[in-house]
């Protein structure tokens, strides 16, 4: 379930678009009409904004936001408004266009291959090849080292079935196929990278399920323990992402608030993300986790109208 | 350009669909009918056709064509009444449930993803998943052996950059690694892969094109030249259809059609695969190839209503 509130009687797309120009014009921008409105629709919604505003003022809501909003805030709004699909072809456009310095810097790549739907990564492919001249996959290949590479291509290419189907003896199969690649450290292998990147999620569930009742430990655990390099760390955050979106955004969000200064691009992707989909589990994984209201969290270490925005779309009143 | 005819003034889908019924009620069917209709309109008007026709009829219309029509004729009829990706994902799980006994049997696969649009492919698979509980990859992996399968995963789960956009380097660069490929008879290297089954298909055709300046051949001959395999054969097709479609559906026509007896099965699909595409240039490449027409020798190849009904296809009268 998503956190995101929409009104139970939603305006015209042309009276928002109309109010949001309101909101560009004259004196200072008037973020809270910002917030008000784009914090209060869903992608289908937004979409038939974006249409309108073009239409009605001969300029795209994006354009026409990005002269009036900027900083963290200005990220977040722009993000949001942009459909869901081309928002990810962007933010992994980014990362790959700038150098690949650490793990942290595919999280995108694998959320929108391991914790969404088959029809939006397909979408994501779409919105990159019309974006950028070139398939996701190709510039995943000259921009990331193997082995990476090689998950990662496997993940972005797949279309995974979608429906809840689970063979129990393939689950055991395959927990076995990957305790021995774990354990010969081949986490890179062909069916390793077959298993994580055809198979539907729930089979997934069921497969890292029995690993863990045959092998003693979680599989992640035992990735971890098979080596400390860059894949060892991206194929458990694959296994993460498959066997829990919303502790995965959960974890993102708290390490992006912990300890000194806070990451506000991850944060913002995290809510961004998930507002719409299960933004309600993965506070309350947060809390199960670490004993600490994901809401109240944000709310500390953000301010202005960036926190208004993420208080909206995490449900809250500003 | 398609062979495909429709009339000037298509007559709506519920005019198509009582005219349908019509014919498959009383006295024996009127095929006649069937191929008026059916044979002259395009896969979207034929999508509202069989709306239209289950809304009136509590029957779906390839139900109905079902009890109706038989033989080489029907076959061909009931293919060309799907939804063409439906159509690819039933060709595709008819290979690859029965056993793998040669190449021939991957033609539809390499088809729909070295001849197809990335949204003609994604649709298929989509398809697949739907119709058959298990995604189009998971059951490539299960019934295809190494290192086909590695091949076919990989084409299968492209989506290609679809415009023509060619990097002159890259095409240099990459006809040379698979120079090397070829060369060490190492046709299932990640590389071979990566460049046939994430680059788009007209920087293919311009690694092919210098390839075969640089090093004296067509790339398909010294693929040929470096084994005998299935491998060779398998990757062959693969260069062979993203080089030229036409020429590959001229080849598998004349193949069909060569010798004692005919292969139905595979003169239908070039047929209603192309019928809406190029076949008007699948016609001029089998002259080109071939010195005959393809439509005579279809027609001296063939009879009855399957003959009737294919000609309609290539555009011609019966």
């Amino acid at each position: 379930m998503g956190s995101l509130k929409t009104p139970e009687v939603v305006p015209s797309p042309e009276e928002d678009a109309q109010k949001l120009k309101k909101a560009f014009i004259g004196f200072g921008t008037d973020e809270d009409m910002i917030i008000e409105i784009l914090g209060h629709r869903d992608a289908n919604q937004r979409k038939k904004i974006r249409e309108t505003y073009h239409q009605l003022h001969n300029e795209t809501l994006i354009d026409g936001l990005n002269k009036e909003v900027s900083g963290d805030f200005g990220k977040a709004v722009i993000l949001w408004t942009y459909d869901p699909c081309e928002r990810d072809a962007r933010l992994a456009n980014e990362e790959l266009k700038s150098r690949i310095r650490a793990i942290k810097d595919l999280e995108i790549i694998v959320e929108m291959s391991c914790a969404s739907s088959p029809q939006h990564l397909v979408g994501v492919r779409k919105a990159y090849c019309d974006l950028f001249n070139t398939s996701l996959e190709e510039h995943i290949l000259v921009s990331v080292p193997m082995p990476l590479r090689k998950i990662l291509v496997g993940l972005v290419t797949s279309y995974r079935y979608d429906k809840e189907m689970v063979d129990k003896d393939m689950a055991k199969l395959e927990a076995n196929r990957l305790h021995e690649c774990i354990k010969s450290k081949d986490l890179a292998h062909d069916d390793v990278v077959y298993i994580l990147s055809t198979r539907n999620f729930y089979q997934l569930r069921a497969t890292f399920e029995h690993y863990k009742e045959k092998h003693g430990h979680p599989i992640d655990e035992d990735i971890m323990n098979s080596g400390k390099g860059d894949l060892e760390s991206l194929v458990k955050m694959v296994v993460l992402c498959i066997d829990s979106p919303a502790k995965h955004f959960a974890q993102i969000v708290k390490t992006a608030i912990m300890g000194l200064g806070t990451d506000e691009d991850s944060v913002t992707r995290a809510i961004i993300s998930r507002a719409e989909i299960d933004m309600m589990k993965v506070k309350s994984e947060y809390l199960n986790m670490y004993k600490f209201n994901l809401d109240d969290e944000v709310i500390d270490d953000t301010s202005g109208d960036y926190r208004k925005f993420l208080v909206t779309l995490l449900g809250g009143k500003i």
